[in-house]
C-alpha cells in the first residue's frame, strides 16, 4: 500500500476489503513520507516494521527482490501521486490496484494507459460503486436490454460535508482536495462525480457523447468547483443529467442512478444498496432485493450473507478485491480482459479524466455542448 | 367552468376541488363546443340544462344577466382556448380561476397581465402543487431564513405515461398536448415544467436568472418536446439543475424539490406529500407532519384532517380554490394582493411562459445560456 | 346528519365525503341537543335554518313529511347514541349511514341488528379503511388465493395522541372516548381496535376464531383502556396478533395489515395507502400503485385520479359513501346484499363488538383464550 | 473455532468479523468431526494442517500446551453442542465467544453460567443485533430517560425462509434447526425469538416480567414452533408484544424494535441499520444517521466508515468481537464487568433461555401468563 497514514479514511477501508475474504493480505507499505508515521501504520495495519517504507520507490525495489514479495501495489495517496507511483509499480513489475481517479489530469491519464498497455500488467480503479452487487445486476439487465432501448439517464451525487470551509480548519480530506496542487483539475467533479460518470456508463452500456456542463465554487474562497450540473447525450442520442455536489447540506453520500428504458426505468440507490428498485410499464413495480435467488448467478457470488442481513460499501469494495485477485492469481493469458469486463480499469480512468477536462472546459467557455472521444 | 365535459382529466378535479369545502358551487358551464355534450357533461355535474351552455361567450354574456350569477368563470380547457376565454371572462366583469400554464405563448401572457392589471379582477392560476400545506410550509420556511442563504436548487417533475405515441391511440389528454396548435410552444416544459419552475420559485423565494436548456422529442413522430433538462442559476447567483420528462418510463407523477441552504436541505415529493425532510448540517435530520401541532398557523388552516390521515391532490386543489373564494368574497381593497401572496396568478404566469419561451430558444440554438428578465 | 356540530372531527369528514361526487348532499341534521348551536352547525354546512334542529326524533318526524325528505340519516354522534339513533331512522324508514362502532355493547349490537333484519332497510358502517381502493384489492387478492392459504397475519393500529391525560384539558375528542357511559365497553379497542379487527376480516376473507387479550390503562387515572394487544387464530387455524394503542407516543395514526400466505405476504400501511407491497417467495416483491391499469377493474373504479396524484381518506371515506347511494338509488331487491358484499354492515358491527366484548372478558379474567362465536 | 465447516452459514460471518480490523486472527478450529471436512474447512480458512482438528477436545489439550496457543474459543455449531464446547473450553483455561442461543436448555444455561463464574473466563454471546452502533445508541437514550418511563413495547423478528419444508430437501441449517435433539426446546423461538427478547432488554433497560405466548408449528410435520406470538409486560408494568416467525412468507429478516415512552416513540429496523427515528410529541420526527457528528461518542467508535457509507451485519459482529477482544487483552481486573455492559453473556443466555423456556410452557398449558423470574 502506498499511502494510508493515520488520518487517512480510504486507506483503512481498501486494508479491511481487500482482507475481508481471506485471500489477500497487506504485508507490506510506504504509508508516509515521513519515516516515523510510516512505521506507525504499517504497526497499526499489523505489519512488520522493516516492510513499513518512507519512500514508494524504495518499497518496491525492496520488495521485488525478496521471496515473499508483494504481488501488487495498491494506491491510496492523494490525487497528484496516483500517476507517478503507478508507474513505478508497472516498471518494477507489480500490478496495480489505484483509488479513483486514475491521474490528476487528462494527459497523465493517457501517460498511464500507454504503461499499462506496455507492461501488460493488470490495473484496476476502486470505482468502488461497482462493487455492489444490485449494481452489477443492474448492469447486466441494462446491457441485456431488459428495459429496451435507454432513453434518458439521471445519476446523482450529493454530499453535504464540505458546506462549510472545511479544508481552513486543517481537516487532512478536505485539505489535499480542494488544492489543485494535490487534487488535479477537478474538485468535486474529479472526487466524485467521476463515481457518477463512471456509474452512468458502467451500468448503461453506453457512453456520453456530449456534455454542457456548470461548475461552480460555492464556498467563497474555494479554487476548485464545489458544486456540479452537466446535461449529457449518451452515444445513442438519449438525454441525460449528471450532478453533483459537495456543499448539498444536510446530504450523506447520496449517490442514485436513474435509467429510462422503453419498458420501464431502474433505480438504485447507494445509501441503501441492497434494493433494486424497476417500475414497468402497465405492470406493478418490482423490488430486487440482495441475496435473493432470482438474481443473476454471477450477482448472487457477490454477497457473503443471505438475504435481509445488510452489506455494505466494504462488501462492495471487497468484490472488487477479490475479483482482482482471480485475475492475479490466473494463468490464463485472458485474466485481464476477463477482469476488465467487471472491474473498471484504465480505460475507464482515461474516460473519467476525458469527463473532467471537458467539463471544466465546457464549464469555463460557457458555450453549451463539448464532445467527449469516445 | 369552461372545458371540462367527458374525457377531460382537470374538469371533474377542478369540481370537487372547489365544492369540497361547502363554499364554492358549480352552477354553469360551457364544457364543449358541441351543444350535446355541453349538456351531458353539465348533467354529470348536477347544472341545470338552462345553464349548460355549448360557447363560452353565451355562457357569460347570459350569466351577467342572472340575478344569481356566477361569480368566477374557471377555464379547463387545452391551453390555446385559456387566453380568449380569460380575456372575455375578465371582459365580462368575472374573476378568472385558470389551469396552468397562463396562455400558450408569452406574448399572450403580456397581453392577458395587461388585461388583468387594466380590470382589477381576481385572476388565479391551479398551479396546484403550491396548495399543498407542506409546500407553503416549506416556502415559510425557505423565506424566514431557517436554511440560511439558498445555495443550490434540484427541482425534478417525471412521468412515464407519454412513453409510447398514446397520441397516435387517440387518447384526449395526449392528443392537444402534443399537438403545437393546441398545446402552445411547449410540451413537457409547457405541460409540466412550468409546474417545477414555478415550485421552485414559489418555495425558494428567488428568481430563476438564467438558464441553459436542452429539450427533445425522445418518442419517434412527436413534435413537441417530451423531455427537457436544464441548466439554472437563481437571481442569487446559487447554481441549480430542473428536468422534466413524459418519457420517464414506469415513473407516475414524480415531482420533487430539493433546496439547499447554508444550514441544511429541505425536501418534498408530491407522491409523499404529507412529509416535509430537513437534513441538517451536525444535528439530526427532521421529517414535519402533516396536521402536526408544530406547523406554522397558517400551514395548519390548510389541512382538514388530524395527523396521519393522508390528505391528497384535491386537497391541495381545494385550498387554492378556498383562498381564491376569500378573496372574491373579500370586500377589502387588497384583497387581490393578499390572495397574490399566496395563490399564484398572473405574474407567475407571465414569468413561467417567459420560462418556456426562453427554454426553447436556448435549447434550438444549442448556444449555452440565456438570461430570464426578472 | 346526527351529531357534527362544531368540536366534532368526524362530522365535517362525512360531509365532505358524501358529497365529494355530487350524489349526496347533506340537506338537514340534528348536530347538537343544543338549538343554537344545531343551527350554527347548519348554517357551517350550508342548511336552511328550518332543517337544522335539536333533537334527531323532531328531525325524523319532520323529515318524513317533506317532499323532498332525506334519503338516509348519518349518524356521527358519540358511540353510546349509536343505538338509539339508529333504531329510530329504521322506524322513521330512512336508510342509516353509521359511523363505528355499530353500539355501545354487543348486546346492543343484536337488538340493532334485529331492527335492521325486521325493516330490510340499508345499514352501512363506515369502517373507512375499508374504501381505501388497494384495502379492497388486497381483498380481493387475498379471497382469490392468491397468497395461497393464509398462514398468518398481523394487524396493527397504534396512535399517539392519548399520551396525556387529553380528556382532562376538556378536548372534547377525549372526553367522550374515555367516558365508558358515552364510549361504551372498550376505550382503544372499542374507538380504533375494530377498525383493525374489520380490516383483518375484510381483507383475509376469514373470522377470527379465539382471542386472548391484554388490555391496559396505561395513562394514571383513566377509566377504558389505552393499550391493547391480542393474540389471535384464525377460522382455520393461522395464528396471529393484533395490537392497538393510543399511549404510542409519536405514532400519528399508525394501521398496517400484513398477511402471511403459503406464497407470498401482503402489506399495506394506511399512511401510505396508495401502494400495496407483495413479497413473494422466490420472486422479487412487488408494489402495487394507486390508479394503475393492471389493477382490478372494480378497484380502478374506486380512484379519481391517475397514478401519481395522491388521494387519501376523504375519498376513501367517499366510496363508501358512493357504494351506499348507490344502493339507496337501486330499485333491485338485491342491492342489500350487492352492498354488503363490499361495504361493512350490522354483520360486521355484530362481530366487532364481540370482539371489543370477548377481548375485556379475556383481558379482566386473564385466564387466556376465548372463542368467537361465528 | 468449533463448527463452521462447509455448509455452515455463521461459521464464515464470525471468521470475516472477527478479523475485521486486524486485531483477531483465527488461527486453529474443530470445524467439523469429519478430519477430512475439519482440514479442507481449515484449508479455506488459511489454517495450516495441523491446526485443523476434528475433535474440540483435541485442539483444547493440544493448543493449550503451544506457544503460540489460542486466546479464545469461538463456538459455532447447533445448538446442542454450545454447552459441552463452552464447558470444555472453559475448563482447558479459554475464553469463550458463543453462538447465540447459550445452550438448548434452561437447565444447561444455568450449568454454564457456574461455570463461567467458577473460572473467572470471559464469556460472550453473539446477539448479533446488539453490535449495531444505532442499537447502542438506542440504548444510551432509553436508559439514560430520553423517552421518559417506558411504556410499551414491540419487538418483530420474522423471516420466510422455512415457509416450506425446507428440512425435508436435506438443507442443512434447515434441518438442525428444526430437529428438537439439536436445536433444543424451542424453533423459532429458540433461533430468532431470542434475538428479539435480548433486543428488547438490551435497549430498554427493563426486565420481561411476564408473559403469554402461542408458539404454533405451522407448516405440516414440523416438530418445533416456527411461528410465536407473546403479549408480555415488562418489569415497571409496561405491555408489550413480541412476535417472531419463519413462516411470513417473503419477510427476509425483518428485526424491528418499537419503544414507546412518554415523550416519544424509538424505531430501528435492522435492514435499514443506519437509521434511527424517533418521534416525539408535538415535535417534529427525527432521524439519527450513521457516523454522525452528533451521536455519543461511544457510539461513534462503532463505525468504520463516514456518513452515507453503509455498513452492515458484518461491521455490526466485528463491534462485539472488538469488544471481546479488548477486554481479553485487558489486565484490569474489571474488564469483564465492563465487558458485561456492552456485550451480551452468560447472564443474557441464562434470560434468554428462560423466556424460551417459559414461553412453551405458557403456550401448552394455554392457561395465560406465567412470570420470568428476575
Amino acid at each position: 500500500m502506498v499511502g494510508g497514514a493515520a488520518g487517512s479514511f480510504i486507506g483503512p477501508v481498501h486494508r479491511m476489503a481487500a482482507e475481508l475474504d481471506g485471500v489477500i493480505e497487506l504485508v507490506a507499505g510506504a504509508f508516509s513520507q515521513d519515516p516515523e508515521r510510516s512505521r506507525q501504520a504499517g504497526a497499526s495495519y499489523g505489519i512488520s516494521a522493516e516492510r513499513a517504507y518512507a519512500n514508494y520507490e524504495e518499497m518496491m525495489e525492496r520488495e521485488r527482490k525478496r521471496q515473499d514479495a508483494i504481488d501488487f501495489v495498491c494506491i491510496v495517496t492523494p490525487n497528484h501521486l496516483h500517476l507517478p507511483v503507478a508507474l513505478a509499480a508497472l516498471e518494477h513489475g507489480f500490478h496495480v490496484m489505484s483509488d479513483k481517479p486514475a491521474t490528476a489530469t487528462l494527459e497523465e491519464a493517457y501517460a498511464l494507459q500507454e504503461a499499462v498497455r506496455r507492461t501488460s500488467l493488470l490495473y484496476a480503479l476502486t470505482f468502488t460503486y461497482t462493487g455492489y452487487p444490485l449494481v452489477r445486476e443492474a448492469r447486466q439487465m441494462a446491457r441485456a436490454g431488459a428495459l429496451g432501448k435507454i432513453r434518458k439517464a439521471v445519476v446523482q451525487y450529493s454530499q453535504g460535508w464540505l458546506s462549510g470551509s472545511l479544508e481552513a480548519t486543517g481537516h487532512k480530506q478536505a485539505v489535499w482536495r480542494s488544492d489543485p496542487a494535490q487534487a488535479g483539475l477537478g474538485g468535486a467533479i474529479g472526487d466524485i462525480g467521476v463515481h457518477a460518470f463512471n456509474l452512468l456508463e458502467y451500468v448503461s452500456g453506453h457512453r456520453v457523447a456530449e456534455i454542457c456542463a456548470d461548475l461552480s465554487s460555492v464556498v467563497a474562497g474555494r479554487a476548485l468547483d464545489d458544486d456540479c450540473n452537466v446535461l449529457l447525450k449518451l452515444d445513442n442520442g438519449a438525454p441525460g443529467v449528471l450532478f453533483v455536489s459537495q456543499i448539498a447540506a444536510g446530504d450523506r453520500n447520496d449517490l442514485q442512478l436513474h435509467l429510462y428504458g422503453e419498458k420501464g426505468g431502474l433505480h438504485w440507490w447507494q445509501e441503501d444498496p441492497n434494493r433494486l428498485e424497476l417500475n414497468w410499464i402497465g405492470k406493478p413495480s418490482q423490488t430486487l432485493h440482495a441475496a435473493a435467488d432470482y438474481l443473476a448467478p454471477s450477482t448472487r457470488l457477490d454477497f457473503r450473507l443471505p438475504m435481509g442481513h445488510p452489506e455494505g460499501l466494504v462488501e462492495a469494495f471487497a468484490n472488487i478485491y477479490r475479483d482482482f485477485a482471480v485475475a492475479v492469481r490466473s494463468r490464463f493469458s485472458d485474466a485481464a480482459a476477463q477482469l476488465s469486463d467487471i472491474v473498471p480499469g484504465i480505460r475507464e480512468g482515461v474516460r473519467s479524466m476525458t469527463f473532467v477536462e471537458r467539463a471544466v472546459v465546457s464549464s469555463r467557455s460557457r458555450a453549451g455542448w463539448v464532445g467527449l472521444p469516445r
